[in-house]
């Protein structure tokens, strides 16, 4: 089974989803054009930035909510758990703001979506400061709109108050871990615990712990869950990003991937680097560390750094750790207090999200 | 009476509103600093930005409780007002990096100050970038904490979710003015029905009219009184803007104020300039046009703007302007379903933002 099916078997929510975000969109364009006119390239953007990616945000909170047996496709649940795509939009728009980066599946960024407007209209001023400023109101807005359409799921107000916790603590906790990864970039920290922090604030509690949380809460059953959601969060979460790092070096074996080399050239401080420089002898480590985010880094420097993260046997220790963690997360879902027939699904989900292409 | 003592004789919740947002600043401070202590700096400028300030939505919002019957200094509507100065230090915030601005009330930009911190820790890569990744994501943690002061301010979950109507047209209207106002930059529109429309949303609504909606709200009164606070809040909103938009041309005449011409070397197509170009001969109206956001604008050339604003008729039509729709604000504190030991301070709010000083 390829992995995008075995996603979209567990996705069942899927299509409910992009119903819900459309309704929700339909409705504040309408309230935005009553503002202005002028507004409709804006919500255009907007909309682009929650029309598409794997919604695995939305997923997990789903089958957080059936683990702790919400009922099947509960429209609230559905509701409460697209709002979280809304999120994901502010965290991509601002993210490729602070990045500078030109693409975003395959279209171009908001901000440079922005500047080509304003370079087209021949408007005065810089097209690209009025392109940055003009995404960051993109992301205000849906990082607000999240919490209006979480507030607007259709949960009794006492039972969303109880989802505040983990729909809360998400939020700062994904902000707080983008600012750590940024100031590991400028600093140069490469160490595993640097890396394994960002992972787990950025990636393993933002997409996999809290979403699950909150389907809990929802479903009034936080305090039995939590505990369970986060041995199977945190591990997959991590085994998950440490999945994603891998591709993103070596490259997808499947035609659709990223090309291989992709974050040496961006410099990122990946835990595979972290464990490379480590691995490595000081001449090596200090070679691969000059190399690191070299803009023009050649094919032969590419090949060079891959495979010194082979020899050094950095590449076997992630996959190693890999296997671990989606273990870890695997054994979380023989916990007695989990629903029966999300027991498949979530174990589908760990398979899914920790093969060997996307 | 000085303007300042006006504003503090109604902003008789000013010192408990300050308490709040510390309280809720030093436990959101420990929970960053349980991810990492380098978010230490960062939270350090998120709590300068909500430390200062006139405290106008937080007001607005307390009387318009009080003016729908609510209970003096009720501490649920002190947070619940509160969390609006979150809102307010995002918009700030992300406003500064919009407009490349340098200073924030008598401070460095957060971004210039995130800047600052990067450089004079010699880390890598670009200060500024450094600085508007880290302000962006600084604005992101006061929005999404905004909502959840909001939430957590003590009053019944029906209650809350009856002041969201209020609450989330609030955001979406500051976001919405806030790109219409920078689309009119770089358009360069200078015509009133702009000016007004981004006056209406940007200030009007935001800062008077909807933080009174939300008091109402919170009172379960909105049904009775979100129109006598329309008729109340735009017009006060737009006069108050106004009076700001002259003291940013003409200066302030006392001492703490802003330097005279500012907003003219901004290039802001206020409804001052709206008025000028509308008012004057082709030529002068081009010469204006072409002076206006020069960057190295002369004291001549200032002096020459100013004097055009004057012979016009454009300073007396917008002193007018202030006049007229003070008095239907005022007009406004006469309908009967206010609650009367609301209707001085709700008078005193109108003297004090639009007297010919701040």
């Amino acid at each position: 089974m390829a992995p995008s099916s075995a996603l979209s078997t567990v996705s069942v929510i899927r299509s409910d989803v992009d119903r819900e975000l459309s309704v929700f969109c339909a409705d504040h364009r309408g309230r935005l054009l009553e503002i202005g006119d002028e507004l409709a390239p804006a919500m255009d953007a907007l909309e682009t930035m929650v029309s598409g990616g794997k919604r695995l945000r939305p997923t997990f909170a789903y089958w957080g909510w059936r683990g702790a047996g919400g009922a099947d496709r509960d429209e609230r649940m559905i509701r409460a758990a697209s709002s979280l795509e809304f999120l994901q939009a502010c965290a991509l728009v601002h993210d490729d703001v602070i990045d500078n980066s030109d693409t975003r599946r395959g279209l171009p960024a908001t901000h440079r979506r922005m500047a080509k407007m304003h370079a087209d209209q021949g408007w005065s001023g810089d097209s690209e400061g009025f392109g940055q400023g003009a995404a960051i109101l993109i992301g205000d807005l849906c990082l607000a709109w999240s919490d209006e359409m979480y507030q607007a799921s259709g949960f009794a107000p006492d039972t969303l108050q109880r989802g505040r916790v983990p729909f809360d603590a998400m939020r700062t906790e994904v902000m707080a871990g983008q600012y750590l990864d940024t100031l590991e970039q400028v600093r140069g920290t490469a160490t595993r615990e640097a890396a394994l922090r960002v992972m787990r604030y950025k990636s393993a509690k933002y997409t996999v712990e809290r979403p699950l949380h909150l389907g809990a809460a929802l479903a009034d059953r936080y305090e039995e869950l939590a505990g369970v959601y986060t041995d199977y969060g945190i591990p997959l979460g991590i085994a998950f990003q440490l999945r994603d790092d891998l591709l993103g070096v070596f490259g997808d074996p499947t035609t659709t991937g990223k090309p291989a080399g992709d974050d040496l050239r961006e410099g990122k401080r990946t835990l595979i680097v972290a464990e490379t420089l480590e691995r490595s002898g000081s001449a090596d480590a200090e070679r691969f560390r000059e190399l690191l985010g070299a803009p023009d880094l050649s094919v032969a420097s590419v090949e060079w750094m891959c495979s010194l993260i082979e020899t050094s046997g950095a590449l076997a220790a992630c996959e190693s750790l890999v296997e671990d963690y989606a273990g870890q997360a695997l054994a979380a879902t023989e916990h007695p207090e989990l629903a029966d027939d999300a027991r498949g699904p979530l174990r589908d989900l760990v398979v899914a999200a920790t093969r060997r292409s996307h």
